[in-house]
């Protein structure tokens, strides 16, 4: 039951030989959720060997270039590449007119529809919805409008437990019954309290995904407690006004970010070009003085994400 | 005194795990002409450590996605990087609106100017020249407006023969006239012939781009005789009618149109997705029935031209 993260690109605006711009996957049960869509997004997933049809939705942070210029050319690849299910594409209004413009100019019509929902730019909103996941979009504090998304794993069934199948001899058709909570009667008639057979499932996993945005507290309701929180840290402590001035956080703040919000761990990215290799160490150094379980991002980074706190219920 | 090309995208349409989009670095004595710019170009500019800042120039072939969706990230790029110098594109008209539209949208006011130079559809033209070079856009055929680009260098000085200047100890300020064809006299008063103190300099190099295009006899009398020839090869013979329909190139064309312009060597790119890297020595094969000469291109390729013909003065 696969929840986990490949970073495509952990560079901010510019990239560098190592680091690609924006870019997120995240696989809910083999679904990929495509999170921002910097330029070389689709070269990076045949890098990576994730299948381009296993893509539906696609979310957008905001729309500074850094974070969108692969969609004019993944939108076409979809196209070559015979695509005819929907592509849902949510972001920010005024790029509704930007696919648009582009796709009149230089594809053509495609063959498949794209589906635009635009986010909110004022509150949490619930975006999306199926059988395993809910997705809600929050608004971030950045020089434009821009967005936070939250994947929120569903609850899971219940855990039969370990050789109780064959004990009483359960029939398949039971078993559903049994994983949403039903006590089993036996055939003599003797009812087993579901309680007895079952335990609790892990914890529905989260993820959140906090980028571009400076610090802020108005945040931090929105991401309580997820089991992973990737946060933009692009920029050190000495460089921190210059965090300031542009509406970016540093290392530091996203540590307390993933502090405050309770998240189990952080992940850092989205560094300033300005930082060579050798000096994202630091980086993460500063996020850990703050919240330990800190780690860098990097291209090709895949992460399974781990459900930290077992189940409250 | 460089005149080489280093190929940062070799694919066609679909890029491979292997090939980026179509984009070309002309490098004539540290100066870079960019070529086509499909989505990815900036990062393989990165990967091949070629500065941005000796780049002033953009050719544009076609307005089909994977030769342009580059550009709005580099164009981004240059002005994150202070850039203040000017950037000329040379490309279709119906591109200065869509880059105006994007900068409008989602870069705002850049620190350079962008010249924008309409490319004529119909004919040969020169576009470009200054003390090196100069640089033509001729038409190709393809399902819309598609230009090649020729690349002269310009006539180069003589040659000052081996110890000549230590044997009649000729000073630095004569050394520029004689390369220029003057004859040198000594303080003796004595005619030095300049034939006899020089030697005829290689013959000016020549490199020609042919991307996106159908076999058409037409487009030889523009490239007679280049150095080099980079032509696509979209096709392998076995989807000659597949190249047909999209007014694309099979290898063997490649090579014909290579042969019948007499060029110095061929480079074929632009490769089909639907090729396996095994695959490709075939179509280069293919090309070598017409054109022994003949190279495949790959990503990061690295290709110093070379003065094929002896001077003909």
């Amino acid at each position: 039951m696969r929840f986990e993260l490949t970073i495509l690109g952990s560079s901010s605006a510019l990239p560098t030989s190592r680091r690609n711009l924006t870019a997120h996957v995240l696989n809910v049960y083999e679904r990929f959720f495509l999170i921002d869509c910097g330029e070389g997004t689709q070269l990076q997933l045949r890098r990576n060997k994730l299948k381009f049809g296993r893509i539906n939705h696609i979310f957008i942070s905001h729309l500074h270039g850094d974070h969108i210029y692969g969609l004019f050319g993944l939108i076409s690849s979809f196209n070559l590449l015979d695509r005819t299910e929907d592509l849902h594409i949510y972001a920010h209004e005024p790029l509704r007119k930007g696919i648009r413009y582009i796709i009149r100019n230089y594809e053509g019509k495609l063959n498949y529809a794209i589906r635009f929902h635009p986010l909110d730019t004022g509150q949490k909103v619930k975006i999306y919805e199926d059988l395993r996941v809910e997705v809600y979009s929050f608004p971030l504090r950045h020089k434009i409008d821009s967005s936070g998304f939250l994947f929120m794993e569903k609850p899971r069934e219940l855990n039969i437990r370990k050789g109780f199948v064959q004990k009483y001899n359960i029939p398949v058709r039971k078993i559903h019954d049994i994983k949403s909570g039903a006590d089993f009667i036996t055939p003599q008639g003797q009812t087993i309290p579901n309680k007895e057979i079952t335990e609790p499932p892990y914890r529905q996993r989260a993820y959140a995904f906090c980028s571009d945005t400076a610090y802020a507290e108005d945040i931090l309701a929105h991401i309580k407690g997820v089991d992973l929180l990737y946060h933009e840290a692009t920029f050190g402590d000495e460089h921190k006004d210059q965090a300031r001035l542009t509406l970016h956080s540093t290392a530091r703040e996203a540590g307390k970010t993933a502090r405050k919000a309770g998240a189990g761990e952080l992940i850092i990215g989205h560094f300033s070009a300005r930082y060579r290799e050798e000096q994202i160490p630091q980086l993460v150094e500063e996020a850990r003085e703050e919240f330990e379980n800190t780690l860098p991002a990097y291209d090709g980074m895949n992460h399974a994400i781990y459900p930290y706190r077992v189940s409250e219920k």
